[in-house]
């Protein structure tokens, strides 16, 4: 249960709408973790710790611990069973098919993992979605417009006068609302932000794309922003990486907070 | 490495173009499977010796294993190890994210579960789909326009003269060819594939939604099927839950030869 006023309240605590990406890969940790019983989680362990105070929220990519297999879904486990109960927890999952197959998915999101929320993708429709939404204070985060070239393909082609986004925006409307309804808009193109917020003038959006992908904070918060701030911006590889040595976790910590401090003058 | 040759030579020897979906619901499941130590992979293990002489494809759909988190994945890599070699091996994943991500999704289904093929969602453009397509001799499989309801949504919203599901028939082209990409169309939706075979004339087509989904064969082998049969029609259910008793692996094993007696005579 992560309530939308929840979310506002640490917003305004933590002067952040930061989200920290753990997209926690084995190639990429400090080698002195590797011979920890599970590095992975020693490394989100740390990560977690150290930037905790900077943050609201953390977003957990599944892709990375599915790289593993079941050893990997154990260190996810073990990540959302440790994450701090004052952050909104995401699995960054990109889920969506058949009704009862979605259910299965939920079923994995919600109960096995206990995240407060997981990220969809809305090609197969409404009904493909629905079931994320039937979980009491949990919530559902849909694709839109996400940050990467390939969104010129079929995110950004007009069905009508209006683009194939707006209508993801408009018609996933229908099943959930600002109180368990996200969607996931890039931080590479901030002017998009003023035709998102026709669709969604009360949603939070889930913004991935600064730092590594280049993405500006203050122009997204300047076509983005809505008077309860309603954004998350999500930044993994420029925190999580900052440094390969012993001090990894400091030097997260020192990213984290200078974003933070990006972020406190709008709030 | 299963190549188009191989799969039309295995459809031509069973007389076969079936592929059994294993949606393994513990839920469902025969009661006396429940005390196995591994019930879900006890399940599919007899499913896969009393249908593997009738099909020539499995369709694991991931989101029943990860609704129990790792241990579902202990039990989906066994399942994944088990699976013919004769038979294609479909993840039935519903993948697609940026590339750094859709890396680790192609890692996890490509290299740690070995699959075959791993089913993709093609919201988000070629460029989340193309780290699939890097790997010689396995396939990706992306939705065109699928079984459900919600298919009307987006799918078949019209992009300028094409609907939806025909840009990405188009568009996915560019990545992928008929020795690599499948596209899932559904079985409830006949008629359509006149219009898909203009864009995918020798793809492979998965095609969900005969039988529980109330699909006809006759009608997508009248409308789908080209000279190397380029189907193969996926049923779930109807098949692995045809009996909950002591003889469920006879029911299916009927079940999935009758699926196959009704194909044979196209071939």
């Amino acid at each position: 249960m992560f309530s939308r006023q929840k979310l506002i309240t640490e917003i305004n605590k933590k002067k952040s709408f930061l989200c920290v990406g753990l997209d926690t890969d084995i190639t990429k940790i400090p080698p002195h973790l590797l011979s920890e019983p599970d590095p992975i989680f020693a490394f989100n362990k740390a990560i977690i710790d150290a930037t905790k105070d900077f943050c609201v929220s953390y977003k957990i990519n599944t892709a990375f611990f599915e790289a593993t297999g079941a050893k990997g879904w154990e260190s996810m486990q073990r990540t959302f069973d440790y994450l701090p109960k004052d952050c909104l927890s995401i699995a960054d999952a990109k889920r969506g098919d058949i009704g009862n197959t979605s259910n299965q998915y939920a079923k994995a999101f919600f109960e096995t993992l206990n995240a407060d929320s997981v990220t969809l993708a809305p090609y197969m429709g409404n009904d493909s979605l629905a079931p994320f939404f039937e979980y009491p204070g949990k919530w559902g985060i849909v694709l839109a417009l996400t940050s990467n070239p390939g969104s010129a393909d079929y995110e950004q082609q007009k069905i009508g006068e209006e683009f194939l986004f707006e209508k993801v925006l408009a018609n996933t409307g229908k099943i959930g609302s600002d109180e368990n309804l996200m969607f996931v808009v890039g931080a590479t193109k901030p002017q998009e932000f003023t035709i998102i917020r026709k669709h969604a003038p009360k949603h939070f959006l889930l913004v991935p794309g600064v730092g590594a992908q280049g993405g500006s904070l203050e122009e997204v918060v300047k076509y983005g922003k809505i008077e309860d701030i309603g954004l998350l911006i999500n930044a993994s590889r420029s925190i999580i990486y900052a440094s390969n040595g012993l001090d990894f976790a400091e030097a997260a910590a020192k990213e984290a907070k200078a974003l933070q401090n990006q972020m406190a003058v709008f709030i």
